[in-house]
């Protein structure tokens, strides 16, 4: 049977997961048959179990053959210490599981075009992949430190760390999605000062001539790149870069679209080469929102379109992960807006409305 | 006499700096008495000196008031080693003369916020100011290296590092500038996962408490401080950030003004306490753009414009400076507009004409 751990996390996360709980009962009545586990992580966790993410936890996300991840973080974590912070638990969970594939796309629903801070023409019809690597770079780089240097003076150290290895199996990562797609990758670095960026430029022209000369690989210096994901974000198809670009670039990629509460992410491992399976964590793009926390009206579509990615990416349902998507794309043309895509004079629809109007258009697929 | 050592570099580089000598040329007319001097910098320097910049034109940047810097890169220079990359220069000049404070102001000229790829309402009117530290952070620490692990794998390493007093300085520098401008200063790091973002707040916090409670500080993690610039960015009024965040952040801004050709920046020095004076240097935010160099067809007006910064921070000539941003608008009023911000059936001018109208309507300022 197909087992899902459902990590809700904090703020908007149980919201968000309680509609997405009720999408996958169903795919279960339809004969899925998804076993459900659930965890705490965040500040939830450090409030009830002394840690962002308890080894208990761990376990059974090591069971489960996905993750479903809500949100972490609020203002009331603030004060915790650095290895105490709600995002400690996500960053473990990465880590642990060696999920170093980031798939983020960002698509802009027609229906939806002009709620952008862009031009329409700038973004509709934008479907693109930012394709983040998650485990390297300067988030876990050692040493990552803060000492004291006497004089009243501290010094705080970064490091970004890249092997070969690390940069090659996202690159082919980024090959494989994109012969799924238009066939195009543009890697973005800072190669002009970084030294990871040059390794990581060398080793993608390396990987690239290594089977994949199918695909159009392009080169873009990352400040050169952010720019022209805000001049002309059609122009790419999967965009891979190190931990940190990602982060911003795929933040951004999401602003485009205008509608952060709609977006959902895949962080995969590698192909276990016995089981062929491979780890998954399925989260959306957005944070924790705690300021519409317990309100009813936080959007889940982000959180349900996160387990279509599952769907399609850990259980192979390829047909049901169009159906959802096909009925999330229908209850937006019908008009249903939740509060943070609606246009002035729109009436918005809370969490439950917006998951019984998907609900009702599955039902009819 | 004030004096000015120009940089013109690559690219389009050597033609905008030619037409902002000539508005250097209508200020000594009327007596400003600028003594100029020109050395090489970039590939161009490489060609020619054998390294990106040669000890005699850091020696004469030593001796001048200010460096107006033009562009430097070009594909002819992809090949060259790291240390003999052209960006190496500019580099160079920003670590020897200590020029931590990198101002780059995105302005949106009423006359070109449609050819930004957002909306008229969200950008029009826009003036704010990304503050960028420029010496410090993963640009210049150390270990930075590429090492063979031997097994075909290769480690590549860079390292950012900040120490207390330059957070410090850079944010007095923030809370200074926001005081002559709506005084309003946001932080931008990521605390947490950088331990430089940890330090960097807790700084910003402290050097806030000492003397500038009277400007309003708020701190951004730099992922959600990306997506709120191309959201809502008349939300900020100082942006202040470590070097490489300002690297993708300030090309952000610029892009959403529409006309990086544009935007000028400054990067400056600290008061030298004997002498009074700050070592300087102007470049424009835009690149060297191969790819119509030579043409006759550049904006010049990023070039003038750090020329009108140097007039400011540099020379105390502020009613020069303004009367040459106010020559600039009134020239885009008038409709002039090389082909980089020609709408479709607009014609478009070369750098000449640009020139010819901006001197033009200095004149009868
Ligand atoms: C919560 C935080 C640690 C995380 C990150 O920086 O990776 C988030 O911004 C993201 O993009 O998933
Ligand atoms: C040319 C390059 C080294 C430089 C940088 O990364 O700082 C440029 O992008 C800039 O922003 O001034």
């Amino acid at each position: 049977m197909p087992s899902l751990l459902l990590l809700a996390g904090d703020g908007i996360g149980p919201e968000v997961m309680a509609a997405t709980e009720r999408v996958i009962h169903f795919f279960n009545k339809r004969g899925a048959g998804f076993e459900l586990q659930s965890g705490l992580v965040g500040g939830t966790a450090v409030d009830n179990e002394g840690a962002p993410i308890s080894e208990a936890t761990l376990a059974k996300a090591m069971a489960a053959d996905a993750i479903l991840f809500g949100a972490v973080g609020g203002p009331q974590y603030d004060g915790l210490s650095y290895d105490m912070r709600p995002e400690a638990g996500l960053l473990r969970l990465r880590k642990h599981f060696d999920l170093f594939a980031n798939i983020r796309p960002a698509i802009c629903y027609p229906a939806l075009a002009d709620s952008s801070s862009l031009k329409r023409e700038v973004v509709e019809g934008l479907d693109i992949i930012i394709l983040r690597e998650l485990t390297g770079g300067v988030y876990f780089g050692e040493p990552k430190t803060i000492e004291e240097l006497g004089n009243g003076q501290k010094r705080a150290i970064d490091t970004q760390v890249y092997d070969t290895y690390e940069i090659d199996r996202i690159g082919r990562a980024a090959f494989d999605l994109a012969r799924t797609r238009r066939n195009h990758v543009t890697s973005m670095e800072k190669r002009n000062v970084m030294k990871t960026g040059v390794l990581w430029r060398e080793v993608m022209e390396e990987t690239h001539k290594d089977g994949y000369e199918d695909v159009t690989l392009d080169h873009m210096l990352a400040d050169a790149g952010a720019m022209q994901l805000v001049r002309n974000p059609k122009q790419f198809d999967v965009i891979v870069c190190d931990n940190l670009f990602g982060d911003m670039l795929s933040d951004i990629a999401a602003q485009l679209t205008g509608s952060l509460g709609m977006l959902p992410s895949a962080s995969l491992g590698a192909v276990d080469s016995t089981t062929g399976r491979r780890r998954a964590l399925y989260e959306p793009v957005h944070g924790s929102a705690p300021d519409i926390a317990g309100k009813g009206i936080a959007n889940p579509i982000a959180m349900i379109a996160s387990f279509g990615m599952a769907l399609q990416y850990s259980f192979g349902m390829v047909a049901e992960a169009k159906a959802l998507d096909a009925a999330i794309a229908e209850t937006l043309a019908e008009g249903l807006r939740t509060a943070d895509i609606a246009a002035p004079g729109d009436e918005a629809v809370g969490t439950t409305e917006m998951t019984d109007a998907i609900l009702g258009n599955l039902e009819m697929s």
